[in-house]
């Protein structure tokens, strides 16, 4: 209870952002090679566990660094003045090191099975450490990629402003990772078929560094033999400025300032329906 | 923080509705799309995403509009003196046309993968936007449709009543989304089989106009060419009312008014089942 | 809000009871018939729309009956000192009535998929409303099932006992029935083997009698051809006893009086597991 | 209420993770032995009943012990000055004697379904009680399952510490054992490959002494003869070690004091992203 901080504030929000990162990645790379390697589980398996991952990794950041854990959430956040501009390249620099220290993890906990499934390490089990068009198999170009992560991000971070905005009605009790989790579930079962939902630069970014330099060397291309990887970099970054914008315009700031829960007593359920 | 308001309150209510309803069909259709045209995931992705886009689609309207997002809703209320008649076909419209936006960005979103999957666009993937009787295979004719929409709708009202009434118990934390998510989601599970549980006016109108702009010429009638359209509207109207009167006689009447949450502590437990 | 209170006390509490059961069933037995007559879903559905709709059935009627929905629940509480003997024989009552009439409403809806599935209404879909021993597949007895069900249903208790023991630590903000409702989730998944955990009189006895009297003439019988309607009666309302006891002689009597977190401020969380 | 306190303080101790941990067991070995010998649900099952087990065994137990329930959780808060030494070994005890009598419960109850599956009591079934490098199948060696469960445990000890520090975020309203369970969900459908997730010296010790005297005679030992029943004791406690230092290290040290939840009014969400 009386550790010494022996960190600065900036370090201090970096450690942050690199564990909870490398949380969500030790759990959202995990599955996907535990069901494509090990064949355990299925899709629902993935979406689950990429959601819970969400919700652990902002757990265990949060109270430092604010949880962003996706280079998106970060940007977005910056465009619209609710994070500092001078902090956005260390945020981005620890996530996509988190990232890439657990895909590391994931990569030597499972060297056996993925060398069983896929002795060459080629793009039959790229997709466990980063995302493809149309998942490698469906009829999906790189620019219909491109569409979906724009799209994809758009969808998180509009809903992310809302469930994060004091003036509207977000959980309680300090459950909202919860609910951010739920909410990267249900884009696993909705939003991942034209591009494995990455919508998150780090997520793809660090996990592809780390299979290149332990075996894939076909890491930085699609199943078409295109440079890929910049899609699920550039589409989330432009999606999530979108989304974001698009929820402030809409509901954001037709929120007034008096609706602050911090004046409600915790007693009268904020939630009415009925009205 | 300082953002003006510039819609009037009326405006205000009716882009919380558009916004919500949006979010609660770019989940719905969305994984009805990656489950019936992408190949993944099955049945209970669908239950899954769809129950999780009412828990995020009403988190994003609540504070400003009730978080409806069904006309059943809407109208149920209204008929029980519990929201304003003159309020009612503006919320449907704005339901609708956040249920018919959302529709058109699935269907641009997966144009590849429906094309693939049925390059006629015809009663194969007509499903992913709107409902059919039996989900078009199983040996349900509209009328059993019709009855099915009346009683799903009627079990939704009646528990929505029952997590929205200050008198009962509801969640606290302002959580009760997660728990009408929860109700969706089996609804989803058990009343699925008969007529798809549209159980909303605007989930199946506003996609069934987006798909039939874009290619689904037959999207106004069922699987033995009879026109369908007006079940899942007409149904879930009757039916909301039915189980919301049914809620206040059974129970919300018998709720003696002293019992409001607000007169009571947070810190003792509302929930004694040993009594 | 201003409705007059109609029913007596003990009618306002049967009335509860009536309508909390009669979800749950609506629920319970709607999953079963969706998938096993209308081939939607698999077991994990079957488990999750029961877990919740013991979450939904105990909402409704937790605020004025206590939310039992479950005979074995009211008759351990009252074999404890927790609940009145007097209301026993009406709560038992109006739970199977609940039962009863939500199994005669999936009946109704169901008709069709049902006769298609089953034509004879016979065996091969009785078990859509009542419990087999071995789900009326795998090689486990009559006793094989009673044994189950007593075992079962110790481990509801138990663990029900725990979640609403204030001198505990249960769930705040009227979360309980959640958590209440994963228990039912997991006994489906971990128990459901050996007699399709009933665990509830009135979720067996009801349906049963609105099966027997809407076609199904060998309700009362086992693949074997045994009487077995009366074991998911008897063995829960044993294990139910057992079960409680066993919580109050390792836990509940060791919990001092003066935990109760009613005198505990909110804003310090109770768990803590680090002490 | 008025019950006597009978057993001394550690008694009462003991008593809580005998009790947590059996509850635990009786859902995780009861899942597999139905997935396995019952053939009912699939390895997301699992997950899922695992899950809330951890859920339901803490919530048991949490008020009097702490719901540890976990031999690796009582020796990484040991060994970080959280937990006194001299109540180790009688919480191990405790805890292994829960899981021994939960795996005794569920062999009486699955009797016939796991004598009709794999009559001879071999490594077929093995696995309903016990883990095995790559699950029996895979080709994972024993030093595989080694390093599997050192990573495995530090990822839970991790995500533990960050959940039930009071410096931190946690979970508010006593929810905290959900989350925990969303925990070990994950970790079953993402760490499940190499060596079965066992996490946890008395998930795994207790239930391979209950089985062996029941008829298992090969249980000591892996599909390649080996002796095995160490490495999921040993792995875990070397494992926990390591995860609860690297939290401390990268985040617990740095949390200020001054940020104590309890100095906070609980109306004003703790969680906030945007900053």
């Amino acid at each position: 209870m009386a550790e010494r901080l022996r960190f600065s504030p900036l370090a201090r929000e970096m450690a942050a952002e690199f564990a909870g990162t490398m949380i969500l990645i030790l759990f959202g790379v995990g599955v996907v090679a535990q069901v494509v390697a090990g064949g355990i589980g299925d899709h629902d398996s993935i979406a689950w566990a990429w959601g819970i991952g969400v919700v652990l990794g902002v757990y265990v950041s949060a109270a430092i660094s604010g949880g962003h854990i996706n280079p998106a959430v970060t940007f977005a956040l910056a465009v619209f003045n609710r994070f500092s501009w001078r902090k956005v390249l260390p945020y981005w620099f620890a996530q996509t090191s988190g990232a890439f220290i657990a895909a590391l993890i994931v990569r030597w906990n499972y060297t056996e099975v993925l060398a069983k499934a896929d002795p060459g390490h080629t793009i039959k089990t790229q997709g466990v450490f980063t995302t493809l068009p149309g998942n490698g198999t469906l009829p999906v170009s790189m620019w219909g990629g491109f569409r979906d992560q724009i799209i994809g991000t758009a969808i998180l971070l509009f809903v992310v402003m809302a469930l994060t905005d004091l003036r509207n009605l977000p959980p309680l009790s300090n459950l909202t990772p919860v609910v951010i989790g739920l909410l990267v579930v249900a884009i696993g079962m909705a939003w991942g078929t034209d591009a494995g939902y990455a919508i998150n630069p780090a997520r793809d970014f660090g996990p592809r560094v780390a299979q290149f330099i332990t075996g894939y060397g076909g890491a930085w291309r699609d199943q078409y033999g295109d440079l890929y990887f910049w899609v699920p970099i550039i589409g989330p970054l432009i999606g999530g400025v979108i989304g974001a914008g698009l929820y402030l315009f809409l509901i954001g700031r037709n929120l007034p300032p008096e609706t602050k829960p911090e004046s409600k007593p915790e007693t009268k359920p904020e939630y009415d329906v009925q009205s």
